[in-house]
């Protein structure tokens, strides 16, 4: 029986390179100073070359209020697609705040509060990181703002709720309160990359700290007791990953399942990434340093990247609207090392839906992307004559996403959202100035 | 490690006296006829004494999509309420329909499929019984229509998006399509027995069925799961349960979790039910014949009932508005094998929301009733000086009634609920007139 894992799994450990440093921003008036005062705990987990983080007591504590997850063979989806592959998926929605976000959130707020702070201020696409951050301050008795970007929090109502209900403060970005949310005032639909500017314009508030979401590299790490625990299971099943699908937004979610299936001793596991079409930063964005939120005040990292005024099209799935993803999986795409695909919304719908039908688990549209992407897989494997087993990441329900899913069965997503070589490269202008030469490590 | 049961557990083995027959209802007009056409299987478990019902493989085979569910000990809560008691619950919410209720109708639509049937009629009232079936009947390839209790539909558009998902036909009723919806088209709130007498009709369709909700005996038969898992995981933990909580509406909550707990060599348990004070069948009805709907056509049952046309103060926790309690739990309360309880739901939010904020699960306002029913026995138990384990039932989650939780965090809950004895007894008036002598069993 698949007990929890006692350590984290650093990919850093295993590569045979070094990922580019951080740089600094070009420009940092005087006047906008913002310290994001990350833990030193953090910023040693983002830098660390030891292979095993141990989890500490406290975390694990929490982490067994609903860990282990869910692993499970999808035979009903298999019949339904008429596949031989065999395809599993990691069940991360039936934990508290109903994402597999939770795995950091809980982990930041150990360490933040093991650091002196009283309030933690988040950015919020979708919801799900705003919920598993209120979630985690409840648990360790933080206060919580989050700034949740407008068009998600109009659309999802109930994810206000719940995160009041666990006490959080839930306020629409771009707001009035903060001057990065008055200098996009004119993009009332918001963006995530604006809602990190007014967080991390917070923390000027004593005792509030900016809790990272997706993309640093320990978020990555945190999540990584998907992969650990999703290796065991499938152990279980006397079963080995061919193929791992995730979706990808900033890379939590991608990066956490996957990374572990990289170690040393798996085998050949191919890791493939799913974005959506309508922000495809790996498929068609360029691997640059950039900026990592519009307030342009932190260190540029080199990612893969669509600019970040990129504004992708009005899309369902807004937890994967943000411009980039983490420089990791940048680094690690970059070097062949894991795969990227892109796919349509309403094809993405499509599998989603038939997937509920057989399962009777609704994904978040985030996740259906990785459902999807374990579709085309089976096609594929179909076509080949293979019958590999496929494991993707149901990363979060969908059941505040209902929205979403009236307007697909009302017929009202398109069946196809084009983001033009021009949109990114218009954007693409917006980058910050590249070194010449590659910097020299830390 | 707990495995899934082989077979159901039927109470009816291990009691020593016969429950009151049902008995023919005192008018049945002939242009009324309703035939509900139950398969012969279903019958035969509705008086079987035999003490276990094996559990056909394909229906064991849809429960392992899912089962055995979570026990878990809510160690958060337990510190938040300052018990010394040991708390654990049962997690239902996590199955595809997101509630306890699929244990029965993946089972009634397997034997109603054996029998012929293509297509189900149900009636619903918080929606949960509407989209546990429609899930079945997409599992087993059989159409759906639902009748929903039209404040539940309008307060939960989500239900009606995921059933509709499901592939169902979902109704509000009273609707105008059937004769019973048009006699109580002044009653627009609808309510349960209403929409039963809907579903019932829509029988009248060729290849149609009518599927029964939570109060039949093999509805409790087939719920039993919840309370074998229960007893082994709880054996896993080292533990017994001395009081066993669970929430009352038509029964089959109640009798799942509970009924095994009852069985010879399980030791004194007490198995406490709890139900809203705005519908309190078993506290403050009459154990009385009466009708299980409001066509008036079907056999009587002798329950706890506070008469078919009680009409229950508005109220958050639709799945408890039924006006009786199944036939088996009436007589083992009767006898005193059972406890019953009733609280405001108020009270019952408070506790949910604290469960919530603690354990991360939002429960469903049904299921919220237990939550209230073990915090209520905790503080006895510590005023007490004992520490008990307590068991209940958390059926299904709340992630559809965001409204109800919005209400109650904006202070729109009343404190009280107030149903007087009047209103009782102008209801119960309406009782058919019942039996001079105990009429012999069948």
């Amino acid at each position: 029986m698949t007990t929890p894992p006692t350590a984290w799994y650093n990919v850093l450990a295993d590569l045979d390179f070094e990922l580019p440093p951080d740089l600094p921003p070009p420009a940092r008036p005087a006047d906008a100073r913002l310290d994001p005062q990350v833990p030193l705990s953090l910023i040693r987990q983002e830098v660390t070359r030891e292979r095993w983080v141990p989890i500490p007591e406290e975390v694990a504590r929490r982490y067994a209020q609903w860990r282990v997850t869910p692993l499970r063979r999808a035979r009903e989806f298999e019949k339904a697609l008429g596949t031989r592959a065999r395809v599993y998926y990691k069940y991360e929605g039936g934990n508290p705040s109903g994402s597999h976000k939770l795995n950091t959130a809980i982990a930041q707020a150990h360490y933040y509060k093991a650091a002196g702070a009283k309030r933690l201020a988040v950015a919020t696409g979708a919801g799900q990181w705003g919920t598993a951050v209120a979630t985690a301050c409840h648990m360790f008795g933080l206060e919580c703002v989050v700034y949740m970007v407008r068009t998600s929090l109009e659309n999802k109502p109930h994810r206000r709720t719940i995160m009041e209900m666990l006490g959080a403060e839930v306020i629409a970005s771009p707001s009035e309160g903060t001057a990065a949310g008055r200098r996009f005032a004119h993009e009332q639909a918001g963006t995530l990359s604006i809602a990190l500017a007014e967080a991390m314009e917070a923390t000027r508030q004593p005792g509030t700290r900016f809790c990272a979401g997706s993309g640093e590299t320990y978020s990555l790490l945190h999540n990584t007791v998907m992969g650990l625990e999703a290796i065991d299971q499938l152990t279980e099943f006397g079963e080995r990953a061919d193929v791992v699908v995730a979706g990808l937004g900033a890379g939590s979610n991608f990066g956490g399942l996957a990374f572990p299936f990289l170690r040393p001793g798996q085998g050949r596991v191919r890791c493939v990434s799913v974005e959506p079409a309508a922000c495809p930063k790996l498929t068609r964005g360029r691997y640059a340093y950039d900026f990592t939120d519009s307030s342009e005040q932190n260190p540029l990292q080199k990612m893969y990247t669509l600019g970040s005024r990129f504004a992708p099209p009005r899309m369902h799935a807004g937890g994967l609207r943000y411009h980039a993803t983490a420089k990791v999986v940048s680094a690690l795409y970059d070097r062949g090392l894991v795969e990227a695909t892109a796919y349509q919304q309403r094809d993405v719908f499509e599998s989603a839906v038939l997937f509920a039908r057989s399962e009777g688990v609704v994904p978040a549209p985030e996740s259906a992307h990785a459902v999807h992407g374990a579709v085309v897989e089976a096609a594929k494997a179909d076509r080949d004559g293979t019958s590999p087993v496929i494991l993707f990441s149901l990363s979060g329900h969908g059941l505040f996403d209902m929205a979403s899913y009236r307007s697909y069965l009302d017929g009202q997503v398109d069946e196809e959202v084009v983001v033009t070589d021009e949109d990114i490269e218009r954007s693409l202008e917006h980058l910050p100035p590249q070194p010449q030469h590659q910097p020299a490590g830390v």
